[in-house]
């Protein structure tokens, strides 16, 4: 490709960009195999988010995720530690749990088939008829886990045997958001939405604001086009902020503040919204009064679900006076979501036809070149740069 | 194999047939590999037919053409030029139009993503915020085109970046049909149909009367067997007729003719019905008082639409004393094409079976063998034969 | 593997088991390629069942059943014997039959598409307009046919060319339950159940208990789990029996026989509950009063129908006062049957975790392992054993 490195300056932060860059090449978003690649080499490799710690309140209390073929069982145990357990009975393979969500009432996990039980931190503590010998040791069958982190409220699983240190990924991440206190809010509302397209498509969508004008009217006039910029870029984590019109507005179908804003939330970041993308699967972006975040699920490389939450303070949602606010939020988010998974539908559909090659960026979509690259680095293809 | 050529003499025109032919082996009715050569070598190589020119009456109208994995925007431009561009906006690959048809009112073609905006012609006039550079030029970025080929109101489209002359291709057809000068007349009817089998299977199916006794005794009735003649075998437009038995009838209910005669057609003519193939997507079935064609798209190796239009005479359309005749006419081919597709989905479905190897061609159903022998030679299995 | 082999002892029948087994890897219940394989080597090679003689009892009664990728129209000739016929056209590959079940009125098999024309055993008696010539000769144009035996009013098919003999498949079960006198017993109810499950595991969930306790408490009651015994183990036919605790009682709900003795039955076989896994598609259950079978049909890696029927004799099917007792054996196993299904479909998904890679049998599964040798065994591939 005919590029020239540079050092882009004109926002908030350094980083080299190429000029004339490309997209991927379509087969990036409809290859199965491409797609498996992906599945080994990030989802079963990278820290995924996966829940909320909050909806695990109680000892017993779990959640399934599913990431790709693997099913884990998210249950919070004894210890008051949360545990992800693959949801696979160690005699011969079984599913141990059906419900997407619950509470395990008796503390432990029974297999239906044959009734081996485990404690809710995974150790068997019970195999009937089984004699210890040459093939069977109890102790060696406890349910294989996966990794977990739990960080300001948002648990983290990680699927590898030897997972990468949760901080490595998310150091941009790290300390970024304190005045939030993310760990207090709970979830005021959710919606899954059931999207034709592949989940690269929902982070490019998420990282360039080149398509506000067309696609997001209220959105442009609430929060200019102009304001954005990018203040992080390493690795895994990229992001930035936009600057709202109004003074202490928000994101709502009047522009108006949902609600007093959150915790610590004060000076610069009273009139900003942050978009940050935590790689592969969390969209996150706080506001001054609330957070949005959306959890993308990959079910293929044409399929995902995408859950998106608004996170407020408990005594907000609470206070029968605050609902409006609320409501005017989640509108304004829905809203602007539908409008974004058409057109990423669409570029699904599009890119799949044999005269796309590579498409061009324009200089507002610069960091989608280095989502691209955190991709193919992924998948050690940097040759397709 | 074990058979002799010889030249087929006993009907209206000379061709060489073989003794003894067997039909095509199972796997091309059914193999996924198969069906993707012919997506390569047939279906974006040969000219195909899109729609009628009477669809696009306006400058803007447009109509989508899905050609296996592509979609195109078939549009009427200023200069009242029909368009068949790739529905794929050169920015980064967004399909630009989602309706089946309908019309461009602002005469230019606007992606919903970041609103590069395109001429009806295909000519990028608009791209906000790109800078030509090392990547970009905006002059190198027009939509992809196919080319397109308008024969007596019937637009053919051809995918090849390097199309074979349509008149080499439809040589055959060229000043046949001249006296119903199709170009004048219009559409009084449509039905799509949903198939689950192969296209090659309702090609062949067409091409032979010999199961006309058993599957269409009514069609029987108005045209005898042994009056079925071919009289052309150039390539990929394979001909014949039969004669009506009834003066001045017409395939109807009741055997009536359901207009006067077309146009100029007359002689001989009025008591023919003429069945051309024309490979590989359309079927043209001139009668003396209307056309009838289908359109096959192929969805896969088992699954294909069939839409089934009627041609009239505009002045037939609008009057109020002919609609039963069209309807007797719609009547009599609906019935007989849903006694066809009964018979071309249980073959689907019987040559899957692994007993099944080549089956045996009558002396009923030798052009049948030459259909055979142009796919092969499209795909370049000659050896099969 | 760590194992030891000894000889089992503690039953009622002497065979090899390994210490310390192992179940099949999970690909044996997810791959295609595997199930590929089973299809070539066993579905296509073993003696299967496929209905009962009662179903077809006149001249020209026909019932379709599918084996993979292959249609057969069993249907009673002239004769009296059972055909089993390819249901595929010798002209070009039609299926000849497409009703599930019914009766040929006119005594011979005739192609919808071009009137070839077969009698009940498969000779082609019609093919209008064919000449005899180099590649077609009418006798050699006969319907395909698999091979048949009738066993006890049981309809085995086998679609081998050169089949292994049915007595040597099947040495074990001939005259094993001759008290029965199953011949003359007749379908007094029938359920379909469609599973997404592998076909083994619906033969693995039979043959073993040790999932009663938890799963079939009711079952449990009727027939502790210490009484199942193993009384035959000679490679396709894999058996065994449980005591039932009640004197003169049955598997019903409330435990009492459904019907007086089967025929001859008598002495243990009064008190016992016969479990025969005719490998790989027949599940056979003589109870003292009536005979319960399962009918197994793949449809792919993940899928399978189950036909569970029950069968009595004739002279109870009539008499009213007996129907009580029959819907009490019906909803007895369409109770446990829904139980076996749950815990087999979560078994099916719990193993294509990648974390699954072989799992425990315990003693009461041993009879497993040796299943799981007889595919590997069948497939070729003793070394994963």
């Amino acid at each position: 490709m005919d590029t020239e490195k540079k050092v882009f300056q004109k926002r908030g932060v350094d980083y080299p960009i190429i000029d004339g860059t490309r997209t991927l090449p379509g087969k990036y978003y409809h290859s199965r195999e491409i797609y498996d690649e992906e599945v080994e080499k990030i989802f079963y490799k990278f820290w995924m988010f996966a829940c909320r710690a909050e909806e695990l309140p109680q000892v017993g209390d779990f959640k399934l995720i599913q990431v790709e073929d693997e099913s884990l069982i998210l249950v919070r145990d004894k210890s008051n530690n949360i545990n992800a357990h693959f949801n696979v009975c160690r005699h011969r393979g079984t599913q141990l749990c059906t419900e997407a969500s619950g509470s395990y009432k008796s503390k432990n996990i029974q297999c239906p088939y044959h009734a081996w039980t485990y404690d809710l931190d995974g150790k068997l503590i019970s195999a009937p008829m089984m004699q210890e010998g040459h093939g069977f040791q109890k102790d060696q069958c406890n349910l294989h886990k996966a990794n977990v982190h739990v960080w300001e409220g948002f648990v983290f699983i990680n699927l590898d045997t030897d997972p990468i240190p949760f901080e490595e990924q998310m150091e941009a991440l790290i300390g970024k958001f304190s005045n939030w206190k993310m760990d207090q809010l709970k979830i005021a509302h959710h919606i899954r939405y059931e999207l034709k397209c592949n989940w690269k498509l929902i982070l490019q969508n998420y990282q360039e604001c080149y398509h506000c004008p067309g696609v997001h009217p209220l959105l442009t006039e609430l929060t200019p086009v102009q304001s954005a910029q990018h203040d992080s870029s390493k690795g895994a984590v990229i992001g930035g902020f936009m600057d709202l019109t109004k003074e202490r507005g928000s994101m709502t179908m009047n522009g108006e503040a949902a609600a007093p804003p959150v915790c610590d939330v004060s000076g610069e970041d009273l009139q900003r919204i942050y978009y940050y993308s935590v790689f592969p699967n969390l969209l996150l972006t706080p506001h001054p009064d609330f957070v949005l975040f959306h959890h993308i699920t990959p079910l293929g490389p044409g399929k995902i679900t995408n859950d998106c939450y608004w996170l407020f303070r408990p005594e907000i949602i609470n206070d029968p006076n605050a609902q409006a606010g609320i409501k005017s939020a989640v509108d304004f988010w829905d809203l602007t979501n539908r409008q974004d998974w058409q057109v990423c539908e669409q570029m699904q559909i599009g890119t799949k036809s044999k005269r796309f090659t590579r498409g061009y960026y324009s200089g507002r979509e610069d960091i989608l070149h280095q989502l691209d690259m955190e991709v193919l680095k992924a998948l050690g293809h940097e040759e397709e740069s």
